[in-house]
């Protein structure tokens, strides 16, 4: 299932189940009023959803199977917000290696300093934590910093956590996920490098409003299959600009979940970045953004994250 | 006011106001039924305080001015909380400079390499986010996780934010603040120190269960005064260790509000720490902890926050 949250005819915004070749989407608390005859708490929100586990689930598909005509909206006439407005916790990983060794090449070219790989990225899945309260969903615009002059995108999968734990093995973390959507990371990448230099990791260089954005909905694990063997490409202004698989992370979901959850529990409802893609960000590739630019994130089974990048 | 989060006679957690000469503590909640005759909402927990803003202030210092006998509990008899025990957000500065200068001194002696103080420290408040969720309070057990060697404290100020804002000058900052707190900011610094080289910051050597200690309540600005002029100490198993002042702070408060929302909506209910002031970690002068460890931060016109640090 593909499961969103959208504003359409009715103001407020609703949880609904995404129909992509029809194009409807079903807003899940009206047609629980429709079939039911009440109002179901489960429906309100993601969170809710998210908290009431694998009886919730049911509820949706049983109301899937219904599909209540009055209750289905026109997917190209709603606005469809983040899957979750404000995720409980936010962490971002940096699995790929390509990424790092490109990201490096880079500043190593503009500096003229040789970067060396980090030992410990290939000792323990590394990670930092965003802003939960700068997200935002598809075709939002996301705003230009004033403080930056040098903005990026950065193209990844994001696994959100379904059930709750500590100490949770690699091998029973599928199992703690509720779904996958797309995340672009926005970075101001000018204050980004300077920051980093003080060792705190990035801060000011992530941290704006708008700046993560997820979406365009959560796809469940039963329609993904394995998360390890999405394709994923990147367009700027409709032209392909880089990609890859999420085959070529060198820690797997199951293992940041392994490390984040050691002797700290890992609750439902926060949300866990893969990192950069290889050549899933512009500077790697030595480009850079403009004020106007459109871009595209794209990974298979779960769809199309678009964003337009605005200077005020 | 002293405003406390706490589990007396009434099993739920309370929001009190504590009278520390007097070793009570006013049941809020309770005060309001007997006085108004009702529940009041506002007085549900310290976010709903914080966000009821200063009307919710105003109800309860007539609470106080009343003072109920029926809702005084012993101060010696209640468990104190977190005063918030899961904040909205978290992040911390690195505002003393003696703790950077300390901290690179004794890397430097541990691998005979020189830590030259990074610039850009010295160009912008620089801070990192911290996981909420990991916060206990005054007198609780902090578990030393097991996958350290090598655990710390660290000595903070800590400052909640009461009123949410964006693009907040740092001569404004002042009116955006609820009151401050302790903050025993616990480390696992061999992993810290590991995971730090490859960039991202602070993870796992700042992530685990009971981490983060705040307490043993929230003071107001009113009876805080000056916020930067305050006494600090730390005391191990019942022996100074070392102490400054928060007038040795480089970066203000107001500088680091001004600068974390820049472009970005700095929330009510949030928690800035100032980070470690010079000396008040163990890692400073060369000293580790043992499990059984009593640690007490005590800061000037707060009060004192205790805990023990134990190995499973």
């Amino acid at each position: 299932m593909k499961l969103a949250t959208f504003i359409g005819l009715r103001k407020r915004p609703r949880l609904g189940v995404v129909d992509v070749e029809q194009r409807a989407v079903l807003d899940l608390a009206t047609a629980a009023e429709i079939v039911h005859k009440r109002q179901d708490p489960i429906l309100a929100d993601m969170l809710s959803l998210i908290d009431a586990a694998a009886p919730g689930l049911a509820r949706v598909e049983e109301l899937v199977r219904e599909w209540p005509s009055e209750a289905v909206d026109d997917l190209d006439g709603v606005k469809l917000l983040a899957p979750i407005p404000i995720p409980r916790q936010l962490r971002d990983g940096m699995a790929f290696e390509a990424h790092v060794r490109n990201s490096r090449d880079q500043v190593a070219k503009r500096t003229g300093r040789p970067q060396k790989m980090p030992d410990v990225w290939y000792e323990h899945p590394v990670y930092y934590k965003c802003n939960r309260f700068n997200v935002v969903g598809h075709e939002a615009d996301v705003i230009w910093p004033s403080f930056s002059e040098w903005m990026d995108y950065e193209l990844e999968l994001a696994c959100v956590i379904g059930k709750t734990g500590r100490d949770i093995a690699a091998a029973d973390a599928p199992a703690h996920v509720f779904g996958f959507t797309i995340y672009n990371d926005f970075s101001a990448r000018d204050v980004q490098f300077e920051e980093m230099r003080a060792g705190l990791g990035p801060a000011k260089g992530k941290d704006f409003d708008t700046g993560n954005v997820f979406g365009p909905w959560i796809v469940t694990p039963d329609e993904i299959g394995d998360p390890h063997a999405l394709a994923m490409e990147v367009r700027l202004n409709g032209e392909r600009q880089g990609g890859g698989n999420s085959a070529d992370m060198h820690w797997t979901f199951w293992d940041i979940i392994q490390y984040v959850s050691r002797g700290e529990t890992l609750y439902a409802g926060e949300i866990i970045g893969s990192g950069t893609v290889g050549t899933g960000s512009a500077h790697e590739l030595g480009r850079t953004l403009s004020s106007g630019d459109v871009i595209e994130l794209e990974i298979e089974k779960i769809g199309v994250l678009r964003n337009r990048l605005i200077r005020p």
